[in-house]
């Protein structure tokens, strides 16, 4: 690791920008690591106690502050009565032992953008054609309660509140408690959005390698996620023959290189294989294990890539039940294509960025973000601020603060625009 | 798995032998499982409650039951006043969803052949020479509490009582929490040991293939163990390429799969490998996990060949850091060479055998056990009964009832003459 982390210094900027790095500077505070990290599980109590702070700061700026029915916070500003909200906003969780900028960057910058918008508003006396909404989406990340993208999840209809709220974390906490644990339980599902806006870090190098300031997200990649389920037998490590067994971990161990396999197929960036959880039954020294549960994804920005990919790694998957004489059954599946975000606001962020010369370059993103689940309810604008050395769900995850404060001016703008009814015409591209 | 298992049936038999199955069949209730197991992990509640059953049964035969410093349970009677004791026994604690006869067998066989030796001297009038005690070990397997062996470990002096009681399960509840909760928590060293013996079931194919009814254990295995740690470095599963990671959890695979392949090397029966436990960090869904630790081990009858599987490995693992780009170190390893139990004790039980008439063979223990420590302070007789198609550590474990009637028969004929003195010329075999 190379990237070496700057603490957030307001000295360099003056005004509203200063208060800005301030206020990022607390946040960084809460859950944080040894490491120069922070580790805010949803629903935990450095996440309530960050939520409170948040609450703190949406007050001082005006806004009223609500939790929908699965603990989305939302800071509102009612300045056209009854309209609906430009939403804007990102999440505040966090990875275990995870960086200080994904999701909290987004959230702070939404806070301050907003801010600065309704402010505008009331100085310049002139009414936007919509309201105004902070928002800091509950669970995106899905370290502790999956699936990820939770709440955004829920307030766009894709999942189910009941079932979001009965789903229980590794010591069996349902998500209804741990919210309401952190005072976090709303009722109701939430604002009514017409537009909506996100701002986060890139979590790759594209940006960086090419000198951008401001990424223009036009589209996500596409992604199959699994859960596989590997069936062996139980028996003695000691005792048994090597021919008598039927060792679960060595089939999902089999299939863990077979998804590296895959992905060293394509030239670098094409494919992306991952296994990130894998929990073992009954991890004992002495017993060959008889059952292994696993999460692997694959993800490209090329949809054929991915069916292709997707189908080598099924056929070995069948060669492993035979190589290690073990089952593997998938137990649940979980797709999405590669989807535009509406071209109108790519070509709006695209006229912001040039008005305030920032370099900027229309990007993808690989990561999934709660912009992918309202990009298909309400037009939505994505930007992205360059990741040092693309280091991301890390401790040593960074940005600077000069980029920070210069998505922070692309974000404010972009929120002026899209209150001031600039991409009205991008709603008529939904689905209805 | 083809194992059917018949229910332990009294009826078969009569008077002792009858009983003894009686009481084998109560025994399987403590802590059963659906599938026709039994899940009693050490010091658990079911551990405890099964305890305070042996309790009751070795009072009712007249023994004084008392715990040591490491809650190995003890059976009684003095006969001799200040003789040592022939101590019998194996352990009642088992894996997860385990079978019902790994160590059980082997305690209740003890205490009804100790019991009925101690009948036996009193009906003829016959004083033995040494005192007899029933053993029920703390805690062999460590599934719950590594080390495995930690009762017979800390009684023969292998292991440091306090740094034995100070160990805690992945909740983090300590050794001595966890006895005194189940009220086996006592004080002192135990009963001083002049000869042990052991009965178990073999967990392994040969004696069942070779129409064996007792198996004269004459040494054990070689086994290497390792705690190695892989290091990787955390990033998302999404945006990070391929060519960036360092994926612990690949490098960790690629070790299961190493272990499997150096055992492919050689016939079939010479040497296992096996990784039983193995657990990841952060093991979340998005995130490239960034440390693996895992629990390896080489075990063979031959220590040629484990010195060259072991250098076999010891070069993947370069590799295989290489490979992965991670980092792979060894947290700890615990070694022990093939080591003979006194080849009196083996010739014994021979004369045993033929004087019942019994179908025996030497065999070689590939399993730890507790008489493996026992053996090293003491002369030491062990004894396997057939283990239908080898199954262990698995609900479908099981040996016939007329097997394990057999093995009872046998091991209380050794018993008697244990405690007449035939074994005294062996002591002086003994490291002093």
């Amino acid at each position: 690791m190379t990237a070496t982390i700057t603490e957030p210094n307001a000295a360099n900027f003056s005004g509203a920008d200063a208060s800005f790095i301030e206020d990022f500077a607390t946040l960084c505070t809460f859950g944080a690591t040894e490491g120069g990290g922070v580790e805010r599980l949803a629903g935990s109590t450095p996440d309530g106690r960050q939520r409170a702070w948040l609450t703190g700061i949406m007050e001082n700026h005006g806004f009223r502050v609500e939790f929908d029915q699965i603990g989305n916070q939302f800071g509102l500003m009612e300045l056209v009565p009854g309209a609906p909200y430009v939403v804007v906003g990102s999440h505040l969780d966090s990875q275990p032992t995870a960086g200080r900028y994904d999701g909290a960057y987004g959230v702070l910058a939404a806070a301050h953008a907003v801010a600065r918008t309704a402010e505008a508003c009331k100085k310049e006396g002139k009414q936007p054609k919509y309201n105004l909404a902070i928002v800091n989406w509950f669970n995106e990340e899905g370290a502790r309660f999956k699936p990820s993208m939770m709440g955004s999840s829920v307030y766009t209809g894709k999942l189910d509140v009941s079932q979001a709220l009965s789903t229980t974390d590794p010591d069996g906490i349902t998500v209804r408690e741990a919210l309401s644990g952190i005072g976090s339980l709303g009722s109701g599902p939430g604002p009514r959005a017409a537009f909506a806006a996100e701002i986060h870090i890139e979590q790759g190098r594209s940006m960086e390698r090419g000198g951008i300031t401001i990424g223009l997200v036009d589209s996500n990649w596409a992604a199959n996620k699994y859960e596989f389920i590997v069936h062996g037998e139980q028996s003695h490590t000691g005792s048994t023959v090597i021919a008598d067994r039927r060792d679960a971990l060595l089939g999902a161990s089999m299939l863990v290189v077979a998804a590296r396999e895959v992905a060293n197929r394509y030239p670098d960036g094409l494919l992306h294989t991952s296994v990130g959880q894998l929990n073992v039954y009954p991890n004992s020294p002495v017993v060959v294990p008889s059952r292994v549960t696993m999460l692997l994804d694959l993800r490209s920005a090329d949809e054929e890539v991915l069916a292709e990919a997707d189908d080598l790694l099924h056929r070995r998957v069948a060669e492993i039940e035979e190589q290690a004489r073990v089952s593997i059954t998938r137990n649940s599946s979980h797709s999405w294509p590669v989807t535009p975000y509406q071209s109108e606001g790519v070509e709006l962020a695209a006229r912001v960025a040039e008005s305030l010369d920032l370099p900027h370059s229309r990007v993808k993103t690989l990561a999934g973000h709660d912009s992918t689940n309202m990009k298909d309810i309400v037009p939505t604008v994505m930007l992205f601020v360059p990741s040092v050395d693309g280091i991301s769900h890390n401790e040593h995850e960074y940005t600077t603060d000069e980029d920070l404060v210069a998505g922070l001016h692309m974000l404010t703008e972009v929120v002026r625009r899209l209150a001031g009814g600039e991409l009205e015409r991008a709603k008529s591209s939904l689905p209805s």
